[in-house]
């Protein structure tokens, strides 16, 4: 499903209702409501993209990065990707009979999220070792697409890459249909990202950086064959986020969008100014969550996508902090 | 200065000098004299964009990627890299008084290009580590530019971003005007290439895939920074090119372009069919350097740009193999 194509038709029913006089140009962000931080959002956008002005920002250099957990969708009660490598190991679990020995194999099976959390990174690496990697780059992919198809989402009821945020597509569209170039620059694998980046947010894969483990290439029965392997060559938060912007994408962006602490450098690499004569426009944006009713309320005191220093720095650095509560008029796309 | 252009300009010229009778349509690859490779080529895009045809292929899977060294640009008498950096040792000489007695940079002052040799890969890695690291990405990209702007190529006499391959930029626009997304995937440095690849090929640095050292991100006087640092993330030569495709890109391209034996994986992973539901037409191409006037002429015996191995897979899996004496009407782009 093309959510894009929602966000569009939307904006022209809008159009459509319209009084009489008013221009007649359909609203770019339907489903956000009317305030400083749209008004913000589309003044960022309008200047960047008027030739002659002194904020004209040539298309090539219009790069713009979002982080995905907890930015394009959402990230509770578990990181997605946490849940599938939890469903993976239940699933793969009667060919590995050992497992129901094996710690954090055996407290997963056992249903044991206390347990499991006891394991510590520990354990977490060993959950995501047997989920990620030993397998070739197809098998993978096809993992993911099957446990997408299959699974829905405990509270919100719709598969997971459709608890995505309706407002940030349409933000993707806007910055598109203005020439802007999208990516995902996320703490989540960047393969598994991958399988549903494209149909979901309209993101190619070749757009889409996140942690990425090792890979070798080898003949396999005569057939070229990418297998995955456990070594970690990126992770892509806090700090790394900057390096796998340099890494993949070899320009600084003008526009960085996160909601969590993992952000912060993202936003300082996009958006502080290197010297007097670095003078392009440059926007930072922070969803912060804080509707407990449509979707969760949470930011310094969560363990998943903590957000403190993010908006101290916010005020410093004026960056555009979203209130989901507030300034969006709906969470999910329709169904 | 645009290259691409310049093509387009010779194609159109081509055109208007077409008997009359003849299409009017302009020819695409202008450089390239007619016969089966340039035929063969055409057939190709014409069949992946044929919509409804048997071998359509959507855009967004026209990814097509090409080595750079001996690819898009010369390699003799030695990679333009290495020159480079031999360069910027003797330019760094005097912060470096200790080179003078210490090798491999003694040998590199004295201009003993057997010394340097004889110290090897150890005596190679620590002059790539000399130019290539322990500075930031801005200071390096600085030095890069420095060098392409004053330096020349010893025979040809142009600055090295000029000593490219006329028939391939018309390629690279052939490919991109018919919806490809064109792609470097070379065993050079990726932050070296990027530094030209956009204004010499059309190619952006997100679309540059290349040996890769590690790099940090830190605050230096309140100004995010990243740092390059000496350690290898991918050597994208050989096997590391599938590698590099898949973490870089993520999907397979349908067309590929090398010289030597160090694309012989890249070329396989692209063009060997996975299953037999895999019908996607696919395109390998070598470059055959067999022009000692106009170019050099080197194969199997070169240490340079090696291709012996390749010229047998080319017969079995049916690659394109570019004769350039034959198949170039010119090498380099007018000046």
């Amino acid at each position: 499903m093309r959510f894009k194509q929602l966000g569009f038709i939307a904006a022209l029913s809008l159009s459509a209702l319209a009084e009489p006089g008013m221009a007649q140009t359909a609203d770019p962000l339907p489903s956000w409501n009317d305030g400083a931080n749209k008004t913000a959002i589309i003044n960022f956008v309008e200047k960047v993209t008027k030739e002659g002005g002194s904020g004209y920002v040539a298309p090539p250099e219009r790069i713009a990065t979002f982080d995905n957990d907890g930015t394009l969708w959402a990230e509770q009660p578990l990181y997605f990707q946490l849940i599938f490598a939890l469903d993976q190991i239940r699933e793969q679990a009667p060919q590995h009979p050992e497992w129901s020995t094996t710690e954090p194999f055996k407290s997963v099976l056992a249903g044991d999220s206390k347990a499991v959390m006891a394991s510590g990174k520990e354990g977490l690496m060993k959950i995501m070792a047997a989920s990620h990697a030993g397998m070739t780059a197809d098998e993978f992919a096809a993992s993911v697409r099957k446990w997408l198809s299959e699974s829905k989402h405990p509270t919100v009821e719709r598969p997971y890459n459709q608890v995505v945020y309706q407002p940030m597509l349409e933000l993707l569209d806007y910055l598109r249909a203005n020439g802007f170039k999208t990516f995902i620059v996320s703490g989540g694998g960047i393969d598994f990202m991958r399988v549903f980046a494209e149909e979901t947010y309209g993101i190619p894969p070749e757009q889409v950086v996140g942690s990425t483990l090792d890979a070798k290439f080898e003949m396999r029965d005569g057939v070229p064959t990418i297998v995955k392997t456990g070594d970690l060559m990126l992770n892509d938060d806090k700090a790394g986020k900057p390096v796998g912007i340099y890494r993949h994408i070899g320009r600084r962006p003008i526009l960085a969008g996160g909601n969590s602490d993992g952000d912060l450098q993202m936003l300082e690499y996009t958006t502080i100014a290197r010297d007097a004569e670095d003078t392009t426009p440059r926007f930072g944006l922070l969803v912060h969550h804080t509707d407990a009713k449509r979707e969760w309320a949470y930011d310094k005191d969560s363990h998943i996508g903590k957000l403190e220093q993010g908006l101290v720095e916010a005020e410093q650095r004026n960056w555009t902090v979203v209130d989901m509560q507030v300034d969006w008029k709906t969470i999910y796309p329709p169904q």
